[in-house]
């Protein structure tokens, strides 16, 4: 790099434009001198969690049934910290954006933190039920290893059950933190506020999008590129707080590619959705909806030239 | 690990013949001892853009408005030096590939530096009303905070707008990088070279994809799984430089899985194109385009077994 | 942070609960004192690979012929190290699982890793027609350069053919570590144990997923959201180790969100599979395919209030 630049003389003069702009689109700041979450340390969370949840797979290696517990300790108390400094920053901001008093917030913090905590051990055994799934259900699965280890769908699972206990627990901005961060690693979009029951298994998963308000039952599995979204959300904030997003009940299978939509769509027990198709209503249990061929226009190659 | 491993003394032999490919499949290497871009610094680039444009959100945390300047101060110096070194390493590479003599490659780098850095207000306006614009239409979206904070195609636009100003200046090789890592980030994949509108909104938005000559106006609405694309790609580089991508007019919406292919094609304003519409013709202005339901079969459990 | 928390004088209470929880839902835990692969090291493997096959694009900058030698022999003594760790810990591992015992584990880990490292020039090689193709197919690439540095498809391709090597090396976990990394990075889920021929373009390809037992000859275009999957996958370890996904024969082309399901399915010598096709059977050579414009309903402006 040149040791002398000729333009830098001209940075003064933009840098003051930039922070008068700072002024003029100010919802756009956050200048208040009050700490939002942050989104590195909310990622910290999730690894040390997955640490946790998954001892000898994540975090620290070659770790044995002796030793486990000082180091699960030292673990423990680092999401404890974690937890309680980006909660309270969340509920902070929160208080202060409603216009409320901030009188509780570092004890409420505190509360959910250990709350959170307490519900590890149920926390793993809903998991080991999704690993469970995943290996029933998908011929290539060698191992639970190599699910644990490898597989997009068990970490967007993972993080979305992690995000959803903070949400039931009321606490803003960080659980939706984490599910867009397991959306970025993954291309699962499981909003933290959707209801889903035990033996979750997701394949693949690229592209599936599962909206605020749907309720998934138990035993459910859900192929790449699915959507259960709303019907018409361009409408926007109008349709705030509403039941938007279908209903799945148990043991349904939903294939490639599938969209159902609508908050009043019921796709009833044991039904199977085939790819690509395309629901706006309610199916009874057991059905098996399949799209039909569409016309396939076959052009031969004798034709062609 | 192991002290010591036998199969060692193989390697300088292997080492040899890698080398001597190096000579074999030159257009893969790069050992003309020119520095090229840098790949961690143009993300580098995008991350400390993030803070200048959200300060408080991205970047040092509990700024408060008598704080940022200084703070702003050290990050846009810090952004000119990255910007000339990476746009500099660019142009003289693009020059010398091009058989060219590289006199003013430095003073041009300079140039197109701090030319992007005064835009920098601009982009922020730009951007605001795209964060405005994503509020009003997601009815999930609870603040700005949690728009700026976790959307993905929040994430995307920011990288685009930024990408986009380098390539209108004539930047080679940076924008792409750029508009890839947020494709990386986020499954949405918009080419800088794209021309977008005020108030742009993608929702969830994996497997997007904008095309390089794709035309977009104002308060447009986007959803997962949107192709906006050429005809015939796969006839390569005959295609080169022609308009391919299709023309979206203001305020039209375009639901998920929709793909509108080619260069001719033009979406009337206020046009809504419905969840899985394949289009390769122009659609009149305030048009509602639906795909005719499928055909599906319903198989039910009674005769199932 | 405050000073001191009321609360955490519960956490040895609920660390005790977590490590009870180890012996409840063992599956989930690795505590044997035993090693596993380390995903960060295993992508570390898939970082120095980067540099070696295209050197001065990734790793070290500014390289020349005189230098390269050097610096590349010091990366492939540093992956022969990474190699040797992470295969030991992998083939240790399955031998345990298995119920074996591990007599020669460090030795064959040597010696696949010496394999390995002997095949990359041909590796780099079978990349050289993969950049080929690209540029050759996409009207949007201005250069070699671009391809190698921003393509996702690129890379997907790139991390696909090492994980392959070290699969037919009969390397247990790594591989499908490697290209689930990939997936992560791009969208593009292709299965280790997919076999595929020289030439290989993949454009955009957020959404593509590649299953185990596809064979894909040479010359394929294939472009984001197509699906090379199996028939009724949710069936499970039933169909475990039998030929369930299809044979793409050499130059054919598959467009946006086609899915072409089953093991009996294969798509003959130059056919050409339009967007959103839907194949559950084979395919003649030369033929072109392409759905039946699905019945779209127009509602113009006029009827609309």
């Amino acid at each position: 790099m040149r040791e002398e630049l000729k333009l830098k003389g001209r940075l003064p003069g933009l840098i003051r434009s930039i922070v008068d702009g700072y002024a003029k689109t100010g919802r756009m700041n956050h200048l208040e001198g009050l700490a939002l979450p942050d989104r590195e340390k909310v990622i910290e969370i999730v690894d040390v969690m997955l640490g946790i949840i998954y001892p000898g797979y994540f975090g620290e290696k070659g770790v044995d049934h002796n030793t486990v517990e000082f180091h699960i300790g030292a673990q423990v108390e680092r999401l404890y910290m974690l937890l309680f400094d980006q909660i309270s920053r969340a509920i902070t901001h929160e208080c202060k954006r409603l216009g409320r008093v901030c009188t509780f917030c570092e004890d409420k913090a505190e509360e959910v933190a250990i709350d959170f905590i307490s519900r590890i051990p149920q926390l793993r055994e809903m998991l080991e039920l999704d690993v469970q799934a995943a290996y029933d259900s998908d011929p290539a699965a060698k191992s639970f290893d190599e699910i644990i280890f490898s597989y997009p769908g068990m970490f967007a699972i993972t993080v979305y059950r992690i995000a959803h206990e903070l949400h039931r627990l009321g606490v803003p901005l960080i659980p939706r933190i984490m599910t867009e961060y397991a959306h970025t690693v993954t291309g699962i979009d499981i909003h933290p506020g959707a209801q889903i029951g035990r033996g979750f298994f997701i394949d693949h998963g690229t592209g599936i999008v599962i909206g605020e308000t749907t309720e998934i039952g138990n035993g459910v599995k859900i192929y790449q590129g699915v959507t259960l979204g709303a019907l018409a959300p361009a409408k926007g904030q109008a349709l705030r707080g509403t039941k938007r997003h279908p209903t799945i009940m148990d043991n349904v299978t939903i294939y490639s590619g599938a969209t159902i939509l609508g908050g009043q769509t019921t796709i009833g027990e044991g039904a199977v959705i085939g790819g690509n198709v395309w629901l706006t209503h309610s199916v009874e249990p057991g059905t098996n909806v399949v799209i039909e061929d569409p016309q396939l226009r076959f052009r031969s190659p004798s034709k062609k030239k």
